[in-house]
C-alpha cells in the first residue's frame, strides 16, 4: 500500500491569490519522490477554525502524514503550532534549549553583544517559537522559526488514530533548507516507513492532439503487458502534451514496453522521453553555434526564455525585438518592398527578419517570429493567432511556417515562443543529421 | 454576513508540483474583489473519489459558492463534469447547441471542411465535452471546454442544501477569458447575492524594507480612527510591497485616514494608491512616445512585458538584445573602448547602450539594462546581482544606476526588469513635471 498524505499551506496572502504559494507544489514533488502519494492540498488564512477544519478533513481521508507549512513567526496571528498542539490533543510547552537556541541565533542577527538589549515583544516571540506540543520533536530552524515533528497518535476526540504532522514554515528559502532534517525525525521517518520503491517517467510530445493521444492509450492495454501497475496522467501544456507515468521499479519492464509502443506510435511528435525539456534540447544543439533572434509578436520572450539558462552567453549572440516595421527595415535589413507586397505577417518577411538578424549580427543561427497577437490588428485572411515563424541555418535554405494559434493575447505569446523553440530543434537535428 | 466560497484545483499535474497552480490564486483574487470570501482552496489529484471528497468538505463547511478548475478535457481521465454532476445527484444530458458549437470551433481550428472528416476519438470527445449536468448551465468556450454553473440545491444524500458549484477550465487562458460570462450566469449571481458591500483597496510602495512599512503600521491606530474596521495584509512582491486593505464601505473614511497616513509617511517611495500597477503608470507615461529597449542580462524581458499589453505597438518601436560584446559594439554604437576601459556591466555601458538604441531606432526614450545575473561571471568588485541601468530621455541627459540585487538567476533578471520599470516610470515623471 501507498502511503498518502496531504499539504495544509497556510497565509492570507495565499489564499487571497495575491501571492502565489511555491510550498505545497516543491513539498508534493519530495514527498512524490520518496513514493508517498500527496492525495490533496489545501489552502487556508490565519483563521484558526478553518486550518482545523482541514486537518480533520485530511485525518478523515486515512493520510498518514500531513505536512502544513507557515504561521510559525514570533507574531500573534501565526497560529499554527497552537491549532496542531490543540488537534491533536499535546499541550504546549516551553523548550528550553529550543529558546536558548532561537535566543542565539537573533543575537547573531541583530548584532547584539547580549539577550538584555532584545526588547519585550523580541523576548515574547522567542518564547512563543520555543513552545512545542507534547510528545512532538522541534526541528532545528534555520530562520529564526523552528519546526516541530508531532508523531502519529490517538485522537483526542476518540476519531480514531491521528496521523503524523510535520510543522514547516512559511519562506520557502527556509522549508526548503530544513527539509532534510525534517524528513529524517523519527515521527516522519515511521509515518513514512511502509512505501515502496516508485519510480517517475515523463515522455513529452509536440502537435498531437490530446484525444488522439486518448485513443492510442485506450490500445496499450492489449500491448503492454503489465498496464495495470502503470499509473499514467498526461498534462498539455503550452502545446505541449506531458505523459507522466508512476510505477512500482518492480514494473520497469512495463514502463519500458509502454514508451516503446507510444514512441513507435507517435514517432515525429515524441520528441522526449528521458526527461528533458525542449529547452534542454535547443541548448545542448546550439552547443557550438551562435544564435540571434529576430522577433515581432513575442516581443522578446524567444531571446529571453533563450536566457534563462545560466551558461546561456555561450551561445546566445543577441537579438534584436522588431516591433515596428522600420525596425524591421532599418535594423534587420527586411525589404519595404517584401513588407509592402505580403504584409509584415508574412513568411517572406519572417525569411527576411532570420537572415537579416544572421547578417548584422554575425551568427549562424536564427529565429524569427511575427504575427498577430490580438486582441486587435486581424487583417483579411490573416486573424488573430496568424503567426509566422522563420528558421535560418547556415549553410541551409531559411524555413518558414505559419501557425493558426488559439487564445488570448498571452496564450498567442506564450504558445508562439514554444514552437519557435520546437521549430529550431527540428532545424537543428534535421541540420546534424545531414552534415 | 459575507459569503463564503471554496476553490477545487484539479490535476495530477499540480498535485505534484510538476506545475504551479495558477488558477486558485486567481480566481481567488477575483472572487475577494467581488466581496466573497474564499476560506480553503484545495488541490486534488485526476482521482474522482478525491474531488469528491473535497467537495463534500466544502459543503459541510458551508460554503455558498465552489469553483472548480481543471478536467474538463475531452479525454477520459477528466472527470469534474461527471464527478459534480454525481455530487450534486444531476444526470448528464448532451446539449445538442453546444455540441455544434464545439464541432464549430474544432472544425475552424482544424481548417478542415466539414465534421465528415473529423476522428471518431475527436468525435467522442466532442460529445463527452457538450454533457451538462440537469438543470446546470453551460458557459460558452473559450477553447474547447465549456465551463458549467450548477445551481445551490438539495444535496441528494439529504445532508442538508449544496452550494452552487462553477466549474472551470483549466488552462489558465481560457478560465480567464470565461470568467464574465460565468460570474453573470445565473446560479452563480444567485449565490454570491447576498454579500455585504466590502472594498478592497491597495497601496503600492517601491524601495521600502517590509520591517519598516511594519513599524509605520505599529503606528497606525494611534492616528486612523476606525483602524479595527481595516483588515490590512502586507506582501512584499518583486521588490514591490503591496498594501491590500479590505473594509465595509461604511470605513471608506477610515481608509481614507490610512491611506493618507502612509502615503505621508513614505512620499517618495509610494508610487500607487489607485490600483495602478507600475505596468499600467509606464504604459500611461509613454502615450505619445517611443521607446526602445536595450538589454543585455534581462535578455528580452523588459521589452516582453512592455509588449506583453495590447495597444503596446502605440509606443513601442522595438529593441535589441545586446548579450555580446560585439551586438552592444555593432548594433548599438557602444565604444569598444567603454567597454574596455569600464566593464560590459558598467554605468558608462549602459548609458552607451541607453543612447545607442535611440540613435539608432530613432526613439525618444530608452531603456538598458547590463548585469550579472549569476550564478557565474562575477569580477573583482562586482558581485552577482550587480546591474546597471540607463535611461534615456529626448532632450534630457542619460541617467544611470547601480544596483546590487539579491537572489539567484531568476529572481536577479526578474527583479531588474521591475526595477527597469521603476526607474523609467520615474525619469518621465521628471520630465513631464519640468517640461
Amino acid at each position: 500500500m501507498t502511503v498518502r498524505a496531504g499539504i495544509v499551506v497556510t497565509g492570507t496572502e495565499v489564499l487571497t491569490g495575491r501571492i502565489t504559494d511555491k510550498n505545497g507544489p516543491w513539498v508534493a514533488e519530495q514527498l512524490f519522490a520518496m513514493g508517498v502519494d500527496v492525495a490533496h492540498i489545501t489552502i487556508c488564512g490565519d483563521r484558526p477554525e478553518d486550518l482545523t477544519a482541514q486537518l480533520r478533513f485530511l485525518a478523515d481521508e486515512g493520510v498518514s502524514l500531513i505536512v502544513t507549512t507557515g504561521g510559525l513567526g514570533p507574531t500573534a496571528d501565526d497560529l499554527t503550532v497552537a491549532t496542531v498542539a490543540e488537534f491533536t490533543g499535546r499541550p504546549l510547552q516551553l523548550d528550553e534549549p529550543l529558546r536558548d537556541h532561537i535566543a542565539d541565533i537573533i543575537r547573531r542577527w541583530q548584532g547584539r553583544g547580549g539577550s538584555e538589549s532584545a526588547s519585550a515583544a523580541t523576548l515574547a516571540g522567542i518564547d512563543k517559537q520555543a513552545m512545542i506540543p507534547q510528545g512532538a520533536q522541534p526541528i532545528p530552524p534555520t530562520g529564526t522559526a523552528p519546526g516541530v515533528a508531532v508523531p502519529a497518535g490517538e485522537d483526542p476526540r476518540a476519531r480514531g488514530r491521528l496521523p503524523a504532522v510535520l510543522v514547516l514554515p512559511g519562506p520557502p528559502a527556509e522549508l526548503q533548507a530544513m527539509w532534510p532534517n525534517a524528513i529524517t525525525a523519527p515521527p516522519i521517518v515511521d509515518a513514512v516507513a511502509s512505501h515502496p520503491d516508485m519510480r517517475q517517467d515523463t515522455i513529452r510530445m509536440f502537435g498531437l492532439p490530446e484525444a488522439d493521444l486518448a485513443e492510442g492509450l485506450r490500445a496499450a492495454p492489449g500491448r503492454v503487458p503489465g498496464f495495470d501497475q502503470l499509473e499514467i496522467t498526461t498534462c498539455l501544456r503550452r502545446g505541449e502534451l506531458e505523459i507522466v507515468t508512476r510505477y512500482p521499479t518492480s514494473a520497469a519492464r512495463d514502463y519500458t514496453a509502454l514508451a516503446d509502443f507510444l514512441t513507435e506510435l507517435y514517432p515525429t511528435q515524441t520528441f522526449s522521453t528521458d526527461g528533458s525539456t525542449i529547452d534542454d534540447q535547443v541548448a545542448a544543439l546550439l552547443a557550438g553555434r551562435l544564435i540571434a533572434t529576430a522577433e515581432s509578436c513575442t516581443g522578446g520572450m524567444v531571446a529571453a526564455r533563450l536566457t534563462d539558462r545560466a551558461g546561456s552567453s555561450a551561445y546566445v549572440q543577441g537579438g534584436v525585438v522588431s516591433y515596428s516595421n522600420e525596425v524591421k527595415i532599418n535594423s534587420l535589413g527586411v525589404p519595404a518592398a517584401t513588407l509592402d507586397e505580403f504584409g509584415a505577417v508574412s513568411e517572406p518577411v519572417a525569411a527576411a527578419m532570420a537572415e537579416g538578424v544572421m547578417a548584422r549580427l554575425g551568427v549562424d543561427t536564427a529565429i524569427s517570429t511575427t504575427g498577430i497577437a490580438g486582441p486587435g490588428g486581424e487583417t483579411p485572411g490573416k486573424p488573430v493567432g496568424t503567426v509566422c515563424f522563420g528558421i535560418g541555418v547556415a549553410g541551409r535554405p531559411t524555413l518558414t511556417r505559419t501557425l493558426h494559434l488559439p487564445g488570448n493575447r498571452a496564450a498567442v505569446r506564450e504558445r508562439s515562443t514554444t514552437i519557435a523553440f520546437h521549430l529550431l530543434a527540428g532545424a537543428l537535428r534535421a541540420a546534424g543529421a545531414s552534415s
